[in-house]
């Protein structure tokens, strides 16, 4: 695994903290400081780095009202090669196939972008280890362009299942109105994607938990990708393209809890948290608590 | 209508988008960057200009709900008099009169200000057309101050009424607890202002949609003004004179989709965006968002 | 009372509002611009200046709903001892003795901090004139924390308790999940302190309300304590320590109604804003509000 | 002089300092927040409070080389009428000419801007007073625009001049390269104005002083007006229009010397600061500093 | 020359601006919005806009000292391919090509950056049409690094001598200490590069006067390369790497007239400019006055 | 030294730097992030971490001039106790004890404020090792205040003085006008020390050398203590108490340059740099640089 750097900075504090490393609940951390796929507003790339300095001073080892313990096993940085996207993503791969097959189901793996094309290195690497992922996505944006020329973290969705469509069940949550051209709704009709755009579940979650369960039942496990921007801008100004009317933050938070009950996770990811028009870093801070509050949630579920 | 400048950017992005300039279904927009009224924070003058940069980045050729798609026709900024209020406001109802009189009813003219008292001027001009106009206001405050001297923001409709209360009938929504002095409560009751408190609304539309078709009845049509500091501080930081405790801009949402249901608008403007005072933008583009929700929303109903 | 300072700005604006000083309803205001205590991010010291501010510009002589009007007795800032804690606590014991003494239990004191360790020395003043006091916290916090040497706002609670426990009848209302240390959850319960976790009462207040009309009817008195961190980061981003995924402010008003209601309000206080942090003042203006509402909520619900 | 507002705060801060009242060399001082005639980023209404407040934080009662002690006696602002010029013009103009009567010479009179249009007003009154005034500008901008409709504070030395021609000698010190149109260069001509641009004086100061001491010959007095945006951008970041490659504040500094040197002083303004656009508060303590440099040095030379 | 895209800004803004077309001297401008080889904080792709909206706000009719008029023939953006540095050098060169061939050695092209990198394609071009160019570089960089993978815009110059070196005579002004690894002063001897430490030259610019002007007589012409993060970071804070005891502006502007004297100036570019992380705009309004102060110091020598 | 805390990160990046480890020219660095002791702005607790970040982002191994190499031995940062000055002084005079006794006059050693009080208790250490110590102090301050009650970085030198006055020569650089009370004129005399202010240095550094020269003849060796807000505050903008016409950085290393000829260096500290306020990080840059020029004219004397 030489193609991951020593993180710059380590969630072992104290003596007490320590412990955790004893813990069976240790949950594999890996960050993907690769933007270069941004056309518009680059940045994530410090956003793996300014997230880990969340979690480090959140407290991993306490929720009041399950008793889940659990640490992180943080595995550094993929040593990624600046603007060339095919060894990067070859990198990616790479750290990822040896991750999988060591962590084998136990837990899922996290992962900190990085903008939202490092979710296709990711999930190329997870289908080869299933036959069915579930792929459940948060995003103001399909996508699902379609790229001639450069690179865009608007395409990747696109490339990934131009040639794996049959690998993967989708669903898209928190679509955005007036932020994606007309023909993306043919393309994802086109690989069957279950789209659920933010103005449809502001007052009524029931049919995107219906579509959850759908995929849960019929698939061998769940990947969940958290682009931030699927977020209100006001509470996730810190991103390569602020959403407007975008969703609620503890409106995810129930769908993450419908998602992890009684499923398996293999991996979660969050991208495009963009530090250097973050607020305070509440983007990174935000994102922080999601990931946390998502594997207590899958955690509490398998042990409950 | 030699009072309209060029606007320095244009809607027109790409070949595809150059097909939406046949639509029927082409609005009128208008900027007004006058801010010399602003007896606060100035920067309103900035906002034609930062709304139109979000607006352009923003697709109008596609609502998923209702398909409804649309282009804008934009005619350019009315070129004000700075500091002179008089002749400014001469220019305004000049440009006013000659859209108003070729629009002729068939879609809402767009105006983007500009501090508040720039819709005065616009509803003098609108009111040469129509025996009576429902007026429906976003706000904090009344702006209904009584001024011996100087320009306000703050005044204008008091002004407005004073001469020509027969003409209009008013609802005043998201008035702001201590954000008004007490005699202003009189005036709105002298002009028989319908007034809703931010604190009335918050679990329940049903008073507000009641009297909204009230109006909608019993007038020619109407006239929507957003002055975006009724919404809450978190969502619209760039604004003259923030509110703390305001509106959530899916409230706002909520209430338009009933004012346009079966209704004819005539106008909608957006005010008091403060480009100086924002936060990434987020003002602009939430209120950039705020009149496209408007737009689909009554070409749907008008088409449903 | 010489260890009180001028204020630098008043609530007297004009002809109209010298008449508030006339109202029995005169509510006392101090100022403790201490914040030496804080570990992480200091600034509080600024906060009562710029509070005091944004409580200038709004109006209290109006309220709609129900017609209270009242103004403000601003008795100044306490004169704090730059760094040592031990004079400056008795320099706000001396002060606080001394209004709670004239006061007589008429109206609620008003307290704008700096960090949280003043509560402390409010409430050992405070508990010398009652035998039983009903102390309701907001905060994501428990400040609980055991501490060994220097100073922290994190274990004022901790130290009042230790030698007062029979005193105090506690609540702590929006506790953040992993932004404590696991072993105050225990010294929580030794102490007999009701916790309501944030993610208790987002759907609920059922629970919170019972809670509270238990500590009214069992307690001489309430005094309210709002750290301003329990809320949301993006509606109180100036904070030394951001939640994210805190509360909605429009939560806390609904509470604060529930404390007030048949109540004796003895005291309020607002602590831990953080002007250098700040947005647009957005903190210091919320925080103003949050004072307005309650005790405008208090005295309506004393006269009605 | 009942167009004079209290100020804000004051300049006695303990017991030591209140001895200052009793100099004799008490310096006039008047705010007039005035920015409505700002045709690009206004924002100068708010500088006279936050030049206030450096000046409230820095000493006056020492300067080493000289031991020059004065102090300054606070008449407020002008209560001007928003939005409308002429009526501010003749505000400023009464308070002036009741100012300058009572004066007699005795100390330059301090002048708090404001944009650059209030310097026309306060020399109108001035110009009655005395048959030959010295007006020396540093400016980047020669301000004599020619202006058919509208405010701006680019065109008050042609307004001035216009009908004022004979009783001013005017020097314009660090007008930058093209930041001007180049038909302003004849209208300088026509007005016998002695231009020196920044350029011209980056390293030899000596033409320069020469000019200054003709000026000093042959005229009544000498009234310095400091637009802060003839300093480089980098010293002086919060003006309206900023400057890259300005002068220098020492630069300045010894120019200002030159001035004072044997002559009298009549007035001094700072004009354009925009505490919106200001960093830190720099450009409002830089203006604040200036003022105090040059009257202690016009003390100093006075008492030398 | 179908990679360039229509600038969305034009440098026409009224009637008497219009003339400037018809000069003589009208000076071709091309945006080169490539930031994708920044391996540090990325910004740069907005520089060419950013750039332009300030010389939009300046003039060009007029300089005072010597009366050289001129204006900019605006050819638009290199239409770069995003993240593809290949594509985007071939573009780049080809557009190069185009222009070199057209313009004729009749005035300097001005390209505005993106990152450094894009020096390397323009100079490909450029040495097609020329024997021997003179290229004198102000940097704080060597941008002499050895790179193994990835892009970086530190490693451009090493790149295009490694195949080049006879058809260079390059001098690097204002390199900053610290700011190197020490094995580039090696390849810099390798390459015959006469460098210039900041510390050098800050009271003695003869030595850099006599190699430039040695350049000047050995070369067909020159090229001058300005990349913003030479000057001092209180002047350029915009930079991707900002310079701590860097050059100041009026040493930049003496060295430019020196290079301007009696030469034949080929090319003019401005890098490295960051908007995200500018102050104010100042860095882009450095970088437009520097434009501005070469062509009109290359033009006045050739002219005087 | 059980008082020390690893720092957060390290000097060592890679392979080749790691060779400076074995270098005889190894400088102990030590971080004490205290700043309780400020009256003002508090923030200097995260100068150490933040210098040190950007140390450690320039190189330390290479000096173009002289060829003078260096690393840094880094002894992390003293463990404060939070709020309690006597202690923590307690702690850092231990620390500094066991330094100072192990260096043995090698290499200077390298202190990272903090607020300017930590100069106070180093020095008390430093005392025990020498008779007579030249102290040159770098300050817009005198810090010569005299203090009641509370603490205030702006008494230290009084406080070290007191009751040492024969161990130390001291002289004062930079003193800023308007920022000092007139009595501390009066102490510095008494203590015999050297005072230069800002305006008298500002053409000329003769009388200044002459006076250091003087000191290093007549002491054992020569501490520097650098209050960054001597520097003005367009190239220290992040500082507690910025500087108007403050001193530029190159005066400040011409006169280190001279200080460090043939001289014996005991200590260099940085203090009061405020991360909070500070601009794009510059002043932490500036801080960083000015210690690397320190040391290397130090160790280029040494061995010159």
């Amino acid at each position: 695994m030489n193609y991951l750097e020593e993180p710059s900075n380590s969630f072992i504090r104290d003596e007490k903290d320590k412990k955790i490393k004893d813990f069976e609940k240790s949950i594999p951390l890996i960050g993907i400081p690769w933007d270069w796929s941004t056309a518009g507003k680059p940045g994530a790339r410090f956003a793996p780095q300014s997230i880990r300095n969340e979690l480090y001073s959140l407290r991993t080892d306490v929720y009041e009202l399950n008793e889940i313990k659990f640490g992180f096993n943080d595995l550094g940085n993929v040593r990624i090669s600046p603007g060339d996207l095919n060894e990067t993503s070859r990198r990616i791969i790479s750290v990822c196939d040896d991750v999988f097959k060591k962590i084998k189901e136990k837990n899922p793996v996290i992962f900190l972008g990085g903008d939202h094309s490092i979710t296709k290195s990711i999930l190329l690497s997870l289908s080869k280890f299933y036959n069915k992922i579930g792929l459940i996505i948060f995003d103001a944006h399909y996508d699902l362009r379609e790229v001639k020329e450069g690179l865009t973290s608007g395409s990747w969705l696109n490339e990934l299942l131009k040639d794996n469509k049959e690998k993967f069940n989708v669903i898209e949550i928190g679509i955005s109105n007036y932020s994606n051209p007309s023909y993306m709704k043919e393309i994802a009709k086109k690989y069957g994607i279950k789209v659920f755009y933010r103005d449809q579940i502001i007052d009524d979650l029931k049919d995107v938990f219906y579509e959850i369960n759908k995929v849960k039942e019929n698939t061998d496990g769940i990947y969940i990708s958290i682009d931030m921007d699927h977020l209100d801008q006001s509470f996730a100004p810190g991103v390569n393209s602020p959403t407007a009317l975008g969703m609620y933050p503890h409106e995810t938070i129930k769908i993450i809890n419908e998602i992890t009950r009684n499923s398996k996770i293999l991996g979660i990811d969050t991208t495009e948290v963009s530090p250097p028009y973050d607020i305070n870093n509440n983007t990174s801070r935000l994102a922080a608590k999601l990931l946390l509050y998502s594997i207590n949630s899958y955690l509490g579920n398998k042990n409950g």
